[in-house]
């Protein structure tokens, strides 16, 4: 037996989360397992390093699992792909020792959310990001971004619904660009909590279009009650870009800041 | 009676192209022409400035019908988004002098083709883009594109099942653009043949792999011979961007140049 460690791509559109339930519910680690089980025989049980939510996006989601299969891998995205649907890709294979965990060992996870800030609608893009008519003053989001930075208690900015040790978390940058129309909101931390990333930019919106003032986020903050910030924006903007599992890894590189798919 | 102009934005996948067809497949003409017809009561028929094949995407589609509706301009597309299904938006509406012809006026059309040039899969945008992996040489491309541009037959560089007048076309430009991984090839001309811009793309990344030289692409036009360049890439790939009616309409803007859409 080995321990193989794959960095995933998948379109969230048409599954419902990660996490594998009973009944028919398609989901990514339910696809993963039957894909692994075609190309190996096993029954392999993956462990994703973060459980995106029905709708979320992937570009570098990141599993881990045992096999037997003596696969090199190199070869292994390509044969594993060839069982695959299309809204699933493996980038990358890698042999891991095996005490590696995907959930455990990440140091920091990247999450982008995307935002069409435009009267016009959207139509080719609809379900990779959220349209939001409304103007946005993107200053005062920016400063607002900043009371997120730290370690802090961000109950907040979470949802019941998963049992966490600690809702302390390290967000080490919260940053915000615009591009034409487009507005990204970039997070990393050490970790987030259920929902969280979504209801930071759903309360960056309403800062945004001058519901909330940074100040009053920030007391939100410190106070540590749910729903006193914004909405929870829909699933179809997130996007879970990459795990960092090395202290040293460049946190600034990865698809997010790097790349721009050029719609024509 | 008086007669619209309509800028739509639809997604070309689950469309079986522009054009309205018997039976029960699923056209841009037939869903938009339904949607009038829930709006105003009554059976539009309307004309579009260019009749995209299955899959293909349009930014800037532009179609004319006439109305006795007396929803105002301004208040139209907001109206008619309201019937539309989410894959189809209309972004403006404007009125027109009776003799406006949203195919037979257009002076020029935009289109873009979007290609994902990596060994890696592409998994969330593979309705949007063609995924060609194979390695391609960028400057012989560009220097092949100028073949392209001027006054040409391009017989060789059109498909069999419309019948047009002429053959003969003006391409303005075709200009090809590199950002990380992606590579959108942009061409604006006069008109265009039946699978034209799939048959140049599909000739260039031919050039750009080493399989055909500029001086064969030049020869193959000169020629006027079916089937003698590359291949016809696939329709989700390209996005009709614009049609341009007056001659002083600055042709560097509109989408293709001025936005990108950041993927996170």
């Amino acid at each position: 037996m080995r321990r193989l460690k794959l960095i995933l791509e998948y379109d969230g559109t048409h599954f419902a989360g990660f996490q594998k339930q009973s009944g028919k519910v398609r989901t990514v680690q339910g696809v993963l397992e039957e894909a692994l089980f075609q190309l190996t025989g096993e029954k392999i049980n993956v462990v994703g390093a973060g459980r995106t939510d029905s709708g979320v996006h992937a570009l570098g989601q990141v599993v881990h699992f045992e096999t037997s299969s003596t696969i090199p891998e190199d070869r292994f995205p390509a044969a594993l792909n060839g069982h695959l649907p299309s809204d699933m890709a493996v980038l990358e294979a890698a042999a891991v020792n095996a005490s590696f965990h995907a959930r455990y060992d990440a140091l920091k996870k990247k999450y982008c959310y995307l935002v069409f800030n435009s009267r016009k609608p959207v139509a080719i893009w609809r379900r990779h990001c959220y349209h939001f008519p409304v103007p946005l003053d993107l200053s005062a989001m920016k400063e607002c971004a900043q009371v997120f930075v730290g370690e802090h208690d961000f109950t907040a900015f979470s949802a019941v619904g998963s049992s966490v040790k600690s809702t302390v978390r390290h967000v080490f940058s919260m940053n915000i660009e615009k591009k034409g129309e487009w507005i990204r909101f970039i997070s990393i931390a050490n970790g987030f909590l259920y929902k969280m990333v979504r209801l930071m930019v759903g309360t960056l919106l309403e800062v945004g279009r001058g519901k909330l003032s940074p100040a009053q986020v920030k007391h939100i903050l410190e106070e540590g009650k749910r729903g006193h910030g914004g909405p929870t924006v829909p699933p179809q903007g997130l996007y879970l870009v990459k795990v960092y599992y090395q202290a040293d890894e460049e946190v600034n590189k990865g698809v997010c800041l790097d790349s721009g798919l050029p719609i024509p």
